[in-house]
């Protein structure tokens, strides 16, 4: 159950208003880093959330599954109360790399009230020059990589410096998500919401970071993101000198 | 960052197997219900996930994001290691009265491997019949109502019974996913799941059950869900008379 029952929740805590959040869709984006946040920001009754994306054909996710999007660039509002930007792997690459995504993350990012990444999202923000002075995280595999954008990078779930909220890896969006309502609407809304999701999460293993994990766990998975890792440093290269 | 890395992982955890999970779509169904346990099942590499609706047409969920459905009823494997059924409100109870999606899931359930769902999903398993006689939960506020189908139902965030595995609200769908994933593979391997989406929870709050949340604010959720719970029984009872 998510949303929409009836107005006395938005009433009692903290009525309506008139603000715009987007989540930006690209090809090959992480489907939980997507709608982590977005079941989060669609508790925010009185605002409306937005899927954009470059064009209004469905878009591939990494998972194959496709998702319509619900905006064009070119339709996204200009002022926006959140900008939130999903991860991914080879595709979130392709992404800081093209003029338009970076364009419109740049032009949005820098109006936006809350500035907001899950996972490799950040890699994206920080290409568009959005990190650069902030300490941000990202997927604990790409973590380090922040720095080539002149960012600091935190070792923890979600980073909140100035109007800057990142999210670690994936499933950190529900957690992103989660503060970034508090940041909106207040403590008691924020646990209104949560009770609404029945966030109280059990994971039934307690590996959910490379310190908490096994070690060779841990080796066999990092050695699995090197190839992306290296990818990435080249993206970056090509970025930082074409800017 | 998802899946589909390189194949060490699967290699040295598990190997490939050949079997097929499917998550069921239905109109105003909940995103997260549904992206949560796919995150973690995508993750078993070797297996193949499909999101199953009665036609390919986009389905609109309850937050009015349509998704593209990856095979019909018709298409899906008759043999399938998981069926997962993801929950919603009014959305549930419409699914839970038609015949097509009822014999989908009552035919797949009775032959499939483990039997799952999340949030209100429970309501449709209990009315194809798949929950009497076992020990089941649903979201909070909709738990009781479980009984109605002969099932028990249990305050624990994930239920295991025999091979029916139910989660609590929404994100519950995270925990559960997770546990299908240890059930088929191991503890090993769940673990690199969990480190792979870096599941290592922390909200801000602790407000997720009515028990661990404000008395005022369970009340007024309690209240904003009484429609629905009427809806629910005047359903369950139509249900139950023409079964």
């Amino acid at each position: 159950m998510a949303h929409g029952m009836d107005s006395e929740f938005v009433t009692h805590f903290g009525g309506i208003r008139d603000g715009q959040l987007a989540i930006v869709l690209y090809p090959e984006f992480t489907l939980l880093d997507v709608f982590g946040p977005h079941h989060m920001f669609i508790s925010l009754m009185g605002e409306r959330t937005h899927l954009v994306a470059k064009t209004k054909d469905a878009v591939i996710s990494d998972s194959g599954v496709s998702i319509i999007p619900q905006l064009t660039f070119d339709e996204c509002p200009e002022d926006l109360l959140v900008l939130c930007i999903p991860g991914g792997s080879s595709g979130t690459l392709s992404a800081m790399e093209d003029a338009d995504t970076l364009e419109f993350v740049r032009s949005r990012g820098q109006k936006a009230q809350w500035v907001a990444s899950v996972c490799t999202g950040s890699l994206i923000l920080g290409a568009a020059g959005l990190l650069s002075g902030y300490r941000a995280t990202s997927h604990w595999a790409a973590r380090d990589l922040l720095s080539e954008f002149g960012a600091t990078p935190v070792n923890e779930r979600v980073v909140v410096d100035r109007n800057r909220i990142t999210g670690a890896g994936v499933t950190a969006g529900l957690d992103a998500g989660l503060e970034i309502v508090a940041r909106l609407r207040g403590t008691v809304y924020a646990e209104g919401v949560q009770l609404l999701s029945e966030y109280d999460p059990q994971p039934g293993f307690a590996a959910g970071t490379p310190e908490k994990s096994s070690p060779e766990t841990a080796r066999l998975l990092r050695g699995m993101y090197e190839p992306f890792i290296d990818q990435a440093r080249q993206a970056i290269a090509r970025v930082r000198s074409g800017g």
